[in-house]
């Protein structure tokens, strides 16, 4: 039986659809009656305190977030191996948006906007794609999707990860102790992590004043895609103010919604978007959290699952 | 012998290194003393009235402009050859150029920047790549160029040209019988171009009004990267303002520098950068146009010459 548990989205449409391809295998939601020792799947969105309360023979988890780090501290979290979501259709527009946002600041957006607000007719060429280094943080399924969509464009590209990582066409950088190589070349940082730990509030003063200097020309770029615990926003705000970034791309926050009274919200050349760069695609999720059960219940192993130990 | 006529650029600059390069071969501009007759190949940019007097022995006029529209219009245009300009360094940031605006729109940055400034956080979710729709007018060097960057993003292209092509991964359309065709299905126009007695003003009202209006969620977009007698700003201005068009990204203007009274200014959702989308590398130009002259004078045909019948 698959218990679903969705908070703050349409979960008697996901139950009915789920019903559709899944019969005659037994879907309920949390108001059916049912007995918890019967469940042995939860699919699960922000779940409550009590979400797996009497679950004793749960088989999996299934997460509809592609990111675990909040169902990851959740304090009764059972044993069970949990499965993310992999989603191709979330991982195209995770990339439309940081090749949106990596190409206007590789062609000096906030320079010709300003130019143009002041009625100026001032001639300067960007930088060709060619010369200009992209630094992706994060290597996982959505950093070599963006890699996928950046080689093409011309970009010089590296990648910083937690274990080296061989992907053609991109300088592999690992650990800590190649961090601080991996920003010294790197015009436009994109940061795809999983927020863990060690990756919490990575985007900071320190990191900023170690990106290079002279490839963009008004300076480095960050594009936060991932968490806003990855990002200390009074460092981000400072380092547009005195130019030690040029801009910053983010769609998330430390809090969100973002506060009416965030410094962030006025500065001309911190673009914000409201956590849209992609959200998970019901139909997507439907084929794919119904396969995973499909398939385990027929005994084959569990795909994409998390790794507690790493925490993503 | 090869006759320098460079205007607004740095005529000594290219002349010293076409003789560096092209030794012995002797090379002059305007200032030197030459006997016009001697002159097989002319390199001209922005030619004065005068330009061409007096060369009768002419083998080649050399375009330093990838557009040849203007000098087609030059009253003593001898009847040799015109030989133009193809610079990949040229396509490359023409690319960039179409690829940072198509994305950005894609994206709905009009919609996102206007409720940044309101402080408002409305979590709307732009289109995939995928479901939108890019038009390119012009299938020549530069429409393939930026087919090749736009299609590893997702996105569904068509193109419009003179006469059929076939180009993979591209919905061909040509001709004036399948201009409104193309147009019905295109979220996002590219001018691409040339500037012709049969492109001149293109971009009007009545070309906006037949682009697909549910395709991208605030309406159609033009991007304008080709030359400014393309487009009717009267109309484009009036179009943004009545929603016709969501968004016009204008790297070209009908009078250059645009005039500080221009209305497009001051339209917030009209992109204006002062014809910087791409320039002529020197570096590109000194090779391209010395091995012309190189292969040319051992007997081999002339390359990338202009129709002057296409007008390009």
């Amino acid at each position: 039986m698959l218990l679903l548990h969705l908070s703050d989205v349409d979960e008697a449409g996901w139950a009915e659809k789920l019903r559709a391809v899944l019969a005659p295998y037994p879907v309920v939601v949390r108001t059916d009656k049912f007995d918890p020792a019967d469940i042995r799947y939860i699919f699960v969105w922000k779940p409550t305190a009590d979400a797996f309360d009497g679950l004793s023979n749960l088989k999996a988890v299934l997460s509809m977030g592609a990111g675990v780090d909040a169902l990851l501290r959740h304090p009764k979290l059972p044993d069970a191996p949990i499965v993310r979501f992999v989603d191709d259709d979330l991982s195209q527009r995770m990339s439309d948006y940081v090749v949106a946002h990596v190409a206007m600041h590789q062609r000096l957006y906030s320079r010709f906007h300003a130019d143009q607000q002041a009625r100026r007719w001032t001639q300067l060429y960007p930088p060709a794609a060619t010369t200009v280094t992209v630094g992706i943080m994060g290597m996982g399924i959505l950093g070599q999707d963006a890699v996928k969509r950046l080689l093409p464009l011309g970009y010089d590209l590296r990648g910083w990860s937690r274990s080296p990582k061989y992907i053609e066409g991109v300088a592999g950088f690992s650990g800590p102790e190649q961090f601080d190589a991996f920003l010294s070349g790197t015009d436009i940082l994109v940061n795809l992590l999983p927020l863990t730990p060690d990756t919490a509030g990575i985007l900071n003063r320190d990191t900023f004043s170690k990106l290079r200097r002279n490839g963009l020309t008004d300076g480095p770029v960050i594009i936060n895609v991932a968490r806003g615990g990855h990002q200390k926003e009074a460092d981000i705000a400072a380092a547009l103010k005195d130019g030690t970034l040029a801009a910053a791309s983010l769609d998330v926050f430390e809090v969100e919604p973002l506060p009416d009274d965030s410094p962030l919200w006025a500065i001309e050349n911190c673009y914000i978007t409201p956590h849209i760069a992609a959200i998970s695609s019901q139909s997507t999720g439907i084929d794919y959290f119904s396969n995973i059960i499909i398939e385990h219940e027929a005994g084959k192993p569990l795909t994409n699952v998390v790794d507690r130990s790493r925490g993503y």
